[in-house]
């Protein structure tokens, strides 16, 4: 499969998606024009594509999931405006573009993550969103969503994240922070669109672990990406982790061996996905892109 | 009926359940202390008892809405932690002890307050919390909640305050204001535990229009106190929104008519719960202490 057109196509779809489940509106005054600012900063829609990659895993339709694909992709937004915050990593530029509260000022850009956050959640309980789907099925998909949000989940390995710096790197703190801060939502990504699409037990099951593979993947393949990649390409300046005194992969285990990891994580999911069928295909390629990106 | 006795059972209640639902935990760190330390700052429960009172007054079980109860517990919670930030409301005190970013730094309270918004979402959509409820139901309920809280509701109020500081009063931003800010989520306590509990449309609709008047009322209580009330008994200073050039009632139209439409809005609100029936009793005692509070 052409995977670049896979992935233009379905980012495109999603793009539309958000446009109408936030559309612009002068009475939503600056907190909705700070919140659609980040929105529609031109991210890569990993998340969402997942979901929709999830659905169709398990013989779904794409499309049925879609509004659980815009809120992941509001949960990830969120995470970056308050993550960019001075109180915590303190960036001035994200995707290519000025940081929310470089643009709107801090209170705004706190208001506008709270607001997409928020805004997830109206997403995944309206019932205008899902017609046809098992309102039941619907909860399901709320709750891994959720979960993996959460403080049990990317809220708190951000916590763990500003407490480890500058402190001695070791490896298991590095994994469960990251499996925590990124793999969490990343996996829910694809176990709640196959959730709402129908999925057994079994494949659910089979795409967790997928998931978390991919999950741990992306974001080695982050940690990199500070370190050698362009800075131009990626839109946000390179060599902050160091700078933050962050504890990465790289500083653990050295960057080649990071980078074997890596790709040996992703191959685990290439072939986790190839045993789940034809409707797992775009998750197998999916899984080798996540270590081939060079933003 | 003893309303101070109600309220006193409520209230141990629902810090019960809450406990139970945000257990602490060692292995949470930092953030999951500082949610719980706002959380258990000795608040006075009131959405929560509203969401408990708006099932009763529909003849449900008010022990079976206490999922949403503390979810909306959360989320007042989050918003109060938020607005407390330097770079918003810049408080140093609420419910008589330091605020938050105050005890844990900001970045930490940004991420309690992310963490707790997040956690009502998790409490809502969590299936072994609402056994026996129609999915459908609860799915209403959460919608009620989040667009409540969201940029149309409570975080869209909160972007109007910060921008109108400083400006001229007028009573048209200050009502549409304070109707998004704290009216939505108060409305929306009573109807999604009305919503749980199996509620017909117009007696949702009833008590919407009662949560709307208390809504208004509470907030204008709130004004009064900042500016007459014991800040002792408030637990926080007063005197904080004539210092930040806030946009409150008694600025907009004086105390004494600012009070009169405090004690209309909650007669009208009363003789609304009176309409409901017998059920509906404690709201109707409920409006009334609204604005008879000391802190």
């Amino acid at each position: 499969m052409d995977l670049k057109a896979y992935l233009g196509a379905r980012r495109a779809s999603v793009d539309e998606a958000l446009e109408r489940l936030l559309p612009a509106d002068e009475a939503g005054g600056k907190v909705l024009k700070a919140m659609r600012y980040s929105l529609f900063a031109g991210g890569k829609r990993l998340r969402p594509i997942l979901c929709l990659a999830g659905a169709e895993a398990v013989g779904g339709a794409p499309e049925r999931v879609m509004f659980c694909a815009c809120a992941l992709e509001m949960i990830h937004t969120y995470s970056l405006i308050h993550d960019d915050l001075p109180a915590m990593d303190d960036d001035d530029f994200r995707r290519g573009l000025t940081t929310n509260h470089k643009v709107y000022g801090e209170g705004v850009a706190v208001l506008a993550g709270d607001g997409l956050l928020t805004q997830a959640m109206v997403l995944l309980s309206d019932p205008a969103l899902s017609p046809g789907l098992d309102p039941a099925r619907v909860l399901a998909a709320a709750q891994e969503v959720t979960r993996a949000a959460g403080y049990q989940g990317m809220v708190g390995g951000q916590g763990v994240d500003l407490a480890s710096e500058n402190l001695e790197p070791d490896l298991a703190t590095v994994q469960f922070m990251h499996a925590m801060k990124t793999g969490a939502l990343i996996t829910a990504s694809v176990t709640s669109g196959a959730i709402l699409a129908g999925g057994g037990a079994d494949q659910v099951e089979q795409l967790a672990r997928y998931g978390r593979r991919i999950g741990l993947a992306f974001q080695i393949a982050d940690d990199l990406l500070d370190l050698e990649g362009d800075p131009a390409r990626l839109g946000k300046s390179v060599g902050a982790d160091q700078a933050h005194g962050k504890m990465t992969y790289p500083a653990v285990v050295g960057v080649s061996q990071a980078r074997t990891l890596g790709q040996d994580l992703v191959s685990e999911a290439a072939r986790i996905a190839e045993g789940l069928g034809e409707g797992a295909e775009p998750l197998a390629h999916l899984a080798r892109y996540i270590m081939e990106r060079t933003h």
